[in-house]
């Protein structure tokens, strides 16, 4: 859950040259081997920062240096730097610290982050951190680890301050100093009733502007948002973002309260679902958290070929499209150069409509049931664009290209016709695909450009060369 | 910057079903001019929600309809509602409304809302609402108004609670208790000197968890991460995501604290961000705020127009470069028929290179200086790509294609020796290219799919041809 109440907790980086002065400061004193020196600076350094020289340190002094630096923290730092690491760089910690260190590092943890933690880390380490626990808390650590990556479970914590319904503010406020302290969010209170079903909300500010004689029925709120703890995270981050809320309570099948979410840990959810979206779009399907450079050859390999075969595989239809066309390709062969511009511009074009319409439809601006809406406005704008597009070809080919035997018009009109419906085609194709996709259950995020260039090629090849055949065997004929 | 504080003031959508049903049961006793029922069932909602049915209302009975329910709200709630429409739907209210309706609303808005209003409404409503203002609020209005698009001065609100340095935690108990009602934020307080530079941060966490006799100095943290108001909000969004804060403060150039951010302001600007990037990415340049549905055809073809003729321009090339080798073509018309696979796997594969390194930039993963490690290692991911796809479009081409003459092994083999070295090509100017562009101050997403595979459709023509032509002349020399 991190640093969520300070707002300056941050240490001198004001600016990123500032952390970046003090970054290279520390590696080189490191490497210097001047240990107690590297130690001041670093530990002047915030926790966010100094996750980031450790893994500095690790990728350019190697992994002994980095954990030599990561034991001199205090043990608060210590969990703090940990919860914000990699697992590569976790595991490597776990693998050359003490039992008991880890034990320390685990207690200090903020819950949430810990079970972050244990759900990468193998299952030795897990056993370790259990037979560290009290009863109560190994119940509660295997319950949070058996919720479903992704789901609002695994993003909660239960660490949150309860009130008692009959309290006045100024029992609350007391309340608060005694455990607010270790308690990660002060800003959100909840009430329960004695099933542990949330009856309201009530939130600090409220508390320190009312009399402390005030019962704090009296003005806490009833009408909450809540979230299911298998609710995926994506629609956990859209309530998020809808709402513009701090903390949002996490309630189980029986509306019993569990644990609550905090924005914070939203934003990073956002920045991972953007991701696998971003990358899905690209035709990179598959990838995990693992950061570009840390992702080994092979992983790399793994998460791209199975896209580039399935769209080779379509390709394929294309090169079969083509080669029925032999014969009259082989008649007038300057058909072919045009039929790459043509194959270009289709692609292109379906890959802007497919590119707006996922956009719309993951931040909830398009419906489904927007389809019509959606063909109506993508068939005007691609008239538009195919035959300015289309205008400007035919006058490059006609008059500026050098056809013999006068062919020009001929092949001008051909390609630039066939160049109109395709963009038509390619945007109508590219707008509705994402749609269709929704509709039976599939990520619209794949149907982007990869895809529906790879598709429209097809479409502009069997368009083309019907409009080719057409005109020269129609000459033929003359 | 909205409902920050209070995590469940929202009415009774827990479940978007439910939300859907009042939806529609509003717009049913809307059109069948049951007003009264309508209005009592829209007070009952959130702003967030009422927004949306106001939207809806608006799409399905005609803006004046939407204005009738508007017009039902109590001034708050209108204030609300009114700062999360759209800039056409603000017109279309403003256009219908008295000023002094119009002067209320302004009043009751929160000043970020006001400002961001204000930004996007026409002159003679910005300057009804100055004639309307006091002198110091017209002055401040005005200094908003100033500060760039974008930049964190725009997102900002002046609205914090300031704190004196000699108070105790009861003093600054008292003071929040009697301000802190209109304060937006009041979870971060602010501590400044005489010239207004900020000294340090007091969060409410710390002043309810000590006792009201310790002065605040104490604890005050002063160690603080700020952004100057010309900051890009991309950068101000980055430390969000980065130290998980909830706000942070803005000085101007002589560090003199002149408002805060809210990281609720923030869940919007990353999604605008987020938008651009991916909108730039499938070859959309320059489009707004605005949705898909709500943009007009004419400003769809002029964001799509500029980027789909410049590729159609580069596409150009590849007709020269495929132009040159029209002998070699009407010699081997089954040479076409591959071109296109080659082509398209090439873009493919440049685009899932792209994709990566384009989001490892954004996300701060990969810097300027990983540029020969993203080389190193597109050139192995590449090969093994190559290699694997060529393998089996060979066996496809040799065994399953029909080729007449005895050429099949020869056109196997110049189509997958091709391919590899296309993958590979593409592959590293896909990696290596949102580099570039970062390098010379081009946005990398620009270097995604579209321009990427247009790019590698000459470099594959250029490879085939090449060899295509040395093989064959090569037969023919046998």
């Amino acid at each position: 859950m991190g640093d969520l109440n300070e707002t300056g907790k941050a240490g001198q980086t004001e600016l990123e040259s500032v952390f970046e002065e003090n970054k290279n400061r520390i590696l080189g004193l490191m490497s210097a081997k001047k240990y107690i020196h590297a130690r001041d600076e670093f530990m002047s350094l915030n926790e966010v920062d100094a996750a980031e020289v450790f893994e500095e340190a690790e990728s350019e002094l190697g992994i002994e240096m980095a954990v030599i630096l990561f034991r001199m923290l205090p043990k608060d730092a210590a969990a703090e730097v940990f919860s914000r690491l990699d697992t590569d760089d976790q595991l490597a910690i776990v693998d050359k610290i003490t039992d008991r260190e880890l034990g320390s590092i685990m207690e200090e943890m903020d819950f949430d982050d810990m079970i972050d933690a244990l759900e990468e880390l193998p299952a030795n380490v897990v056993d370790k951190v259990l037979e560290k626990s009290t009863g109560e808390e190994r119940k509660l650590i295997n319950t949070f680890l058996n919720y479903p990556e992704n789901s609002a479970g695994s993003l909660m914590t239960p660490d949150y301050i309860t009130l008692k319904k009959g309290w006045t503010v100024g029992q609350a406020l007391d309340h608060i100093k005694e455990v607010g302290m270790d308690s990660e969010t002060v800003y959100t209170c909840y009430v329960k009733d004695w099933g542990r079903k949330l009856l309201g909300i009530v939130s600090l500010r409220s508390l320190v502007t009312h009399e402390r004689d005030v019962p704090i029925s009296e003005f806490m709120i009833e009408d909450i948002v809540y979230v299911g703890v298998y609710e995926d995270q994506e629609k956990v981050s859209e309530s998020f973002t809808r709402y513009g809320f701090l903390a949002m309570p996490v309630v189980d099948g029986e509306h019993r309260l569990v644990g609550i979410i905090t924005v914070d840990d939203i934003l990073d959810v956002i920045e991972e679902e953007t991701t696998e979206d971003i990358e899905r779009m690209g035709g990179v399907i598959g990838a995990d958290d693992r950061e570009y450079l840390d992702t080994s050859v092979f992983r790399h390999y793994r998460n791209r070929f199975p896209w580039l075969f399935l769209l080779m595989c379509s390709a394929m239809v294309t090169t079969y499209v083509i080669s029925r066309y032999e014969v009259t390709l082989s008649e007038v062969a300057s058909l072919a150069s045009y039929m790459t511009l043509l194959m270009g511009t289709g692609g292109n074009s379906g890959s802007q409509a497919s590119t707006l319409v996922i956009r719309g439809l993951a931040l909830g601006e398009i419906e489904l049931k927007d389809a019509l809406r959606v063909l109506w406005k993508e068939l005007r704008v691609s008239f538009l664009l195919g035959a300015s597009l289309s205008g400007i070809n035919f006058c490059k080919i006609y008059f500026i290209d050098q056809h013999a035997g006068g062919n020009a018009l001929y092949i001008a009109l051909t390609a630039c016709v066939a160049q109109l419906l395709v963009v038509c085609l390619a945007k109508c194709i590219g707008g509705m695909l994402p749609l269709l996709a929704k509709r039976i259950g599939i990520d619209p995020a794949l149907m982007a450009a990869p895809f529906i260039s790879t598709l429209t090629d097809t479409f502009a090849c069997l368009v083309y060369f019907t409009f080719a055949t057409m005109v020269f065997v129609g000459l033929r004929a003359v």
